[in-house]
């Protein structure tokens, strides 16, 4: 039941409409670990330099997440990363990225973050994603994130990766400009070819979707009348995902026990953005979790048309 | 089982990356008599020219729509309307927009179309829709669509249409753009306080949400491969919803109900994007209709966390 995750630990300064916070935890590991600690041991794997405060230490604890495989340069700066929401949140323009540490790392994993049962690779250059997929002894599921500027910069080596994971999780349009697909399905389907057997595409406030040998599955997202900061929600969603895998142990990873993760990682995910940062889901509990996916559940019912019902 | 719907009745010239026409039949109330004649008796409401051809009113025949209400004026010319979508589909430019015999346009209806089970008021200037509402004797469910257009040069006369109908069809940014919310569930609920019961939100390849006072319920689009032409596929997703409806005779129309007449919408539009305008439509049958909807139902399902599995 232990996860490891590879990849950013940051300081976030984000502007929504909503407010600001000028220095807050970000990062793609820490949202993910923040997610994933609802369901298992997580030990989430990148760098900080010595401007890291304990304080932000300690969130990234919660619920029992190890930090023995956060590297700490003391005489390096933390990853920074500044953005602004436009007014409906589905805009953002970055003001501001200085990689600080990120710049050197070469991870080093711990004998406990190789014998993981799940890996999640998120989104960092896809040679250090090799690099620690190749430490890892022999994990039950592995997953990988990324974004366009990798897809732009650095697509065989991505490519590469890919072929190596059993799950790629990217948003809607980095699976267009990876594939040069304009459909979807088309992109999943070039996707799978490559080795994984399972896609899923983050599509934002309209939810995510999943493609298997055995089919499609579609969920929305958790309808919310406010969004406070969607900073870390897709990371979130990806940690929703892995933690329950992780959760069911020696289960067969199959589209039926996907979809199931899928609406835990949503429902993560709407927790996520209804505070700045890391805030919510560090005082989040399981029961919280649950009804969001039992909400799902029923919200995603309709009747099925049986042969008798069935119009003709 | 009978439906009315007032709207455009018009000559497209599209332009997509997978071909062009550049004079076929489209137009909102075409596109929803073309779905709703799946599933009863549709009379359409609305102006074409002397140039309509005999061969266009043929299809708008098809399985029985009867076209007494489609006023032909032998000095007009029908309404043009000239679009190019991009690459992905998901943009589309207005290259021509000519009114012709809309601009005149006053809506007189039969008595047969006045007599309708269900009504749907397709996007027309606001106060014909009014005209039309004030026409009708007595139906058993008021649909209404609109645009932007609209919204911006006609607000309050088409909140009075809206304070009238039992439903509200729009594309997700119109009802931002309407009540101002950055939140579609926001929006929503100011809508419902309007009067309406139901509030259908369209999202095009993201599919279609639900908003009532029972909840909420999201349906994805039918995922396709190959997307010819998306022109219409609102206007058919709107025909299959009502006529769903108007099949359903007496029964009440609630949340149940309009969750699986959003499936037949979504199964209907998936089908009048494969190909170019009415084309396919045009012979569609209810049994192919029926498959999809029974794919939606299984694309959408996952399993309930009971409680004895629910993760603590």
């Amino acid at each position: 039941m232990s996860i490891t995750v590879v990849g950013s630990i940051a300081y976030d300064a984000v502007h929504t409409p909503f407010g600001s916070r000028e220095r807050m935890l970000g990062g793609a590991a820490t949202h993910f670990s923040l997610a994933a600690s609802l369901f298992g041991t997580v030990r989430p794997v990148g760098p900080v330099g010595g401007d890291f405060a304990d304080r932000e230490m300690a969130v990234l604890r919660t619920r029992g997440t190890i930090v023995d495989d956060v590297q700490v340069v003391p005489d390096g700066t933390t990853f920074f990363w500044a953005g602004r929401y436009g007014w409906d949140l589905n805009s953002r323009d970055t003001l501001d990225t200085e990689l600080g540490v990120f710049g050197e790392f070469e991870p080093q994993l711990s004998d406990a973050a190789r014998n993981c049962d799940v890996l999640f690779l998120a989104n960092i250059q896809p040679t250090l994603q090799a690099s620690v997929l190749d430490q890892c002894t022999n994990p039950r599921w592995v997953g990988l994130d990324s974004m366009n500027f990798w897809i732009d910069s650095a697509r065989r080596e991505l490519v590469e990766v890919i072929e190596r994971v059993d799950c790629v999780v990217l948003n809607d349009d980095e699976f267009r400009l990876l594939t040069g697909q304009a459909s979807l399905a088309a992109a999943a389907r070039e996707i799978l070819a490559l080795g994984p057997t399972a896609v899923i595409a983050k599509q934002g406030k309209y939810g995510a979707v999943l493609f298997t040998s055995e089919g499609f599955f579609a969920l929305p997202a958790y309808p919310l009348e406010t969004v406070i900061d969607p900073t870390g929600a897709g990371d979130a969603f990806a940690g929703g995902v892995a933690g329950y895998i992780a959760a069911q142990r020696e289960r067969e990873v199959d589209h039926t026990m996907l979809s199931l993760a899928m609406a835990y990682g949503t429902a993560v995910a709407s927790f996520n953005v209804e505070e700045f940062g890391t805030e919510r889901v560090a005082r989040l509990t399981l029961d919280e979790v649950n009804g969001r996916v039992r909400d799902l559940h029923r919200m995603t019912q309709f009747p099925h048309p049986s042969p008798e019902e069935t119009l003709a």
